[in-house]
């Protein structure tokens, strides 16, 4: 079937989701089949504006430079589509000749494209719909992980090491928030940080096990008596005993996914330090970062594994269509573990992927829900790559 | 004169103290002068406690991996030597027959130094007390920059480079914290981010200039206008119409300086964004981060200048000493510009360097006070170093 290329990018951006998009670009290139390569400008809102731009124009080196760029190159957008969204994208998609279509983005991203390929199926409209997947929380079913995800593992990773390293030199207790809404594999990355058997992070919360304020300021005590110093990993969306996020008093802001705001605020840390203050008392140090943005899009650092792979699933979603594969996403399977990593890419059903996110499993959380396991770290390591190695005064 | 050297870091750590620590390590090696090589930990706290241990013991290898890791070695402290304090140290000085006395740190390193060179004079005990400077603010005086600070000032503009891709991808206003209590040069920095002519920061705060809210939004209203969005850089120091800081009703710790808190804390930025929201009404997505803690401790990214220097002026120190200087701080001359930018160390006098500050110069800042200068980037630049070039697609 020939016809035309549309691509979009949703969602917060990656190190990586640039990539994926001169993946598909470059083997689209490949194929006689496909005509022009459309880019919508910000997701889907460009779609149904019908601000779309042609990638064909863009040189080889251009590409090339543009996938180790971090952020969406296409520009992005935090929209869910409605039914009649995905009506409205589907008539563009007629009207422009879009025979092949690419949102590459998270859960609601491939819940987007399902309904757009089954708008599209009844109206004997023939299109090939793939979900090409993203996103740092590395929350999609059915794949081993997410493309995005070790690069924003690595930041986190080093990020904690240089943490752990301040704290060292001036004592106390540091509390960094790690992005993660629901899932807490970005923030469980932090243990790769772990250089030395006195390293932090110390103690790892994530969303998965709610906790008590007393509890975790009983964590941080022990951990204090033990080492003089404290450094804690903290997912932004972790819940307290309630099951809700603790966030969701501080929120002011709702997205159209129904989404509290989680991040670029630093409420969370600061509501941390001021309940550890208290009830701690005087005489302890208590600081917070939130790591912020640069955890998606800080320039220079990422996972050449991660980089390699979100190439390769942009390329495999070009390729499963052309091949006749009429509507899907890309998963990632692991082919050898630790040294020995290597990974391939296949084929798996839109509903598959869509709507339900995956939460970190019971085996990477520790039994008292206050860290990682060796199976995590197991899981983990290969995806981030070597990380700097931190020297300390052996005589001190 | 024969005797021992005793070294100690104080104040909050950079990219490139351990450095200076190795570079008076290994010269003081060669100098048949010096017996001992004492590590105080904790700064001066270590001192009056006797927390030593002998540098001497650590392997060439272990030095040159610890050069390269980022915080202070020897642990550091903030606490600013009475006079008291200063006779302690002067004791241990004598105890321990110190004849060569390290102290790398800011402008308050140099009083200690200074105080404590003034007591050994009194007594008659014959001493070499040097201060190696350090300090991410680059606020002493005498030298062209401060070792430490253009390795901040890497990891800020690439932070800043990082979130304007991220603000392109999904736009919005984003303003993003520095570190910088009076001076406005590490926050100035964020200037090198801009890649492109669009590119943020588009409007930089900086405690040198007073500026009111109401401006504040007026200026970001103008930027979003323009771009549809708008990075800004603010100092943690910034102050308001009353010329007191910002986060003066926030920080709810005053340190043994006098200072309040500013680090380690959202708070600047989350009473920015309400303020900007509440001023611009609704409809605006505002979002904050603060650079917090990784700008002087995050691995992997460093100055190649700053770590060179940093090295240099740790071994000028023991030159200094060894070849007669009683007492002194060592500064930076630059020799150089742009591409063929160089620099070498020179001797200058403890009460040149202490106590008194040194803020950004008005010919660094734009006469608007929302921006640094040409004359300032010609400045940082060379310091900086090569930045990632991010690319953006041509046809869109």
């Amino acid at each position: 079937m020939a016809g035309n290329l549309l691509v979009g990018q949703s969602g917060g951006p990656t190190m990586v989701i640039n990539q994926s998009l001169v993946g598909i670009v470059q083997e689209a290139k490949k194929s006689e089949k496909i005509d022009k390569i459309y880019g919508a400008l910000n997701g889907v809102v460009g779609i149904m504006n019908e601000d779309l731009v042609d990638l064909r124009q863009e040189s080889e080196e251009k590409l090339e430079e543009v996938a180790c760029t971090p952020s969406a190159a296409l520009g992005s957008c935090r929209h869910k589509p409605t039914r009649e969204d995905c009506e409205k994208i589907f008539s563009v998609c007629q009207k422009y000749d879009v025979r092949y279509f690419y949102y590459i983005g998270g859960n609601d991203s491939a819940e987007a494209a399902h309904i757009v390929n089954s708008i599209a199926r009844d109206n004997n409209y023939e299109i090939r719909v793939f979900h090409i997947p993203k996103t740092i929380d590395n929350d999609l079913r059915v794949t081993d992980h997410c493309p995005g995800y070790a690069s924003a593992a690595r930041y986190v990773a080093m990020s904690f090491m240089g943490n752990d390293l301040d704290n060292r030199s001036l004592p106390g207790i540091k509390i960094d928030v790690v992005m993660g809404r629901h899932a807490g594999f970005l923030t469980g990355a932090s243990s790769l940080a772990r250089f030395a058997p006195d390293a932090g992070p110390h103690l790892i919360y994530l969303p998965e096990k709610p906790v008590s304020l007393d509890k975790m300021t009983e964590d941080i005590k022990k951990v204090y008596e033990k080492y003089g110093r404290c450094l804690v990993a903290v997912a932004e969306g972790i819940c307290g005993e309630s099951g809700n996020p603790i966030m969701e008093a501080y929120a002011d802001e709702v997205d159209s996914h129904g989404n509290i705001q989680l991040s670029g605020t630093g409420a969370l840390g600061d509501f941390l330090v001021a309940n550890v203050k208290q009830r701690l008392g005087k005489g302890y140090r208590v600081r917070t970062d939130t790591l912020g943005y640069n955890q998606r899009c800080f320039p220079g650092v990422y996972s050449e594994v991660d980089a390699r792979e979100a190439r390769m699933v942009g390329r495999a979603g070009v390729q499963y269509a052309t091949r006749g594969e009429v509507a899907g996403s890309v998963a990632i399977k692991r082919t050898g573990e630790g040294d020995q990593y290597d990974s391939e890419p296949f084929f798996t059903d839109l509903e598959n992927v869509a709507k339900v996110t995956k939460p970190m499993p019971d085996e990477f959380i520790s039994s008292e829900g206050n860290d990682v396991t060796e199976e995590f770290l197991r899981y983990v390591k290969p995806l981030v790559g070597k990380l700097p190695q931190p020297a300390l005064l052996e005589k001190k």
